[in-house]
């Protein structure tokens, strides 16, 4: 298990693309947390301390009072019984006391049912199928978005609490901007006023993203037909992944005229 | 409908403690998401835009495939009737075809039922229990730690990518590090890691965190017996209200000699 991982993206710097090149992206892989054998939430997380990280996740949620009420917390081991699987299982001290049917939270329907026994990345797509649309933006043009996306944002100037989002055309017209205290939701919020308006599925449009580009944010960009998704700051290995089965472009470190491209970089100009 | 709050603080300055002040915070309330009439989740987000939230998350978690799928959204009258309440409600065109027990994510267990029906920081708080533990920190030795935050930060170092938290205890002394793309996951591992070493209970201990600190945040240090939160960045207006209620102290914007704290300053000595 790596906390990192190595990745080829295709840097531009000072406006100008640059020959391929190797950097280290966070790990994001998906956790099944089960109890008694039951699987009681899916999170996304860097692999690593998964027994910990269940353990936590149990107290803060009520599932358990303290330690003692613990048994074991094991890793589950994966289809060849060889390697370790993306799964733990607690065993409690008071089984018949859990009431599974109170903990159905943080269980992805979308991607339940043996993501974590894999690696695979398709059983995590699902059913969504790849976005085919052949479009390019000219890399200047995306340049000049974030500044764009700061100006904006008007909650962030006087909390500095806020993640934000915005949408805009290839051509680099602004569309519309959410904040909010969760980045899905400015995400959910952005997409919804899209589909409120009927303008879902967006084509030939691109998210600007203030923070980080995770799994989840890409998948709900895909949601909604986005083929572009722009961050400010780091992606996640599995939002590469997700973006290039699903045909999407990922650039991330978009900070003056440089950022790395991730996935799908035939949609940038020149 | 505020995207912002104002907020009275005790702030720090080059070390110094300063008068009592006002500030801002980003606005954090739970939303209760409804199709036809039934919660399928409850998230934590900044009040506004509400339909737009709903429409979004039911397209990006499958609901929904398109704009045509839905008849309404609308948001649900309070207790009174007469103001807004925080929930909406989805009519579908064919409610027939929706399947409940298949979207059962996100619905907060320890906090579901009425809580967004009411503003009311008991029924979040539930049957947790203030903390009460009287110790006191130096501010001094709170204006060191996040440098040594930064130094452990190992991943963070080489992807950008990360959020981090870390365990210390009121004389300062490092107990662990965790780091995560989710700011949940690395909470819920350093709490982990003290659960499986039987030292929770923590009292008279602290946690940084490297982001911001929202409501999930302090719920999960609560869980832990964390009666101190420092947040590097800001923190939510319901992070404020829930650090109030269950006797926890929350400084934000803990940087160089400074720091604003929201809650409990009589920890702080001096």
């Amino acid at each position: 298990m790596s906390t990192s991982v190595s990745i080829e993206l295709t840097r531009f710097e000072n406006g100008d693309r640059k020959e391929l090149r190797e950097d280290v992206v966070a790990a994001e892989e998906p956790l099944e947390i089960r109890v008694e054998g039951q699987a009681i939430s899916i999170v996304m997380r860097t692999p690593g301390h998964d027994r910990e990280l269940a353990a936590g996740f149990l107290l803060s949620e009520g599932v358990i009072k303290s330690a003692k009420d613990v048994f074991d917390i094991t890793t589950c081991v994966g289809q060849t019984g060889l390697e370790k699987s993306n799964a733990v299982d607690a065993a409690l001290v008071h089984p018949e006391a859990f009431d599974l049917t109170r903990f159905s939270r943080h269980v992805v329907t979308s991607s339940s049912c043996g993501i974590c026994g894999t690696t695979s990345i398709e059983s995590i797509l699902g059913f969504r199928a790849p976005l085919t649309d052949e479009w390019q933006i000219d890399p200047q043009i995306l340049f000049a978005l974030p500044a764009q996306l700061m100006r904006r944002q008007e909650t962030f100037q006087s909390t500095g609490g806020l993640h934000a989002c915005a949408l805009f055309d290839r051509k680099g017209r602004f569309l519309a901007l959410r904040e909010d205290v969760g980045r899905h939701n400015a995400l959910d919020k952005l997409i919804g006023w899209a589909l409120l308006k009927k303008r879902t599925p967006l084509r030939e449009h691109l998210v600007i993203l203030s923070g980080r580009a995770s799994f989840e944010m890409m998948q709900k960009a895909h949601s909604a037909g986005i083929a572009m998704v722009a961050a400010i700051s780091a992606p996640s290995s599995l939002a590469v992944e997700f973006a290039r089965a699903s045909g999407q472009t990922l650039a991330g470190f978009l900070r003056g005229r440089s950022m790395n491209v991730y996935a799908g970089a035939q949609r940038l100009a020149g």
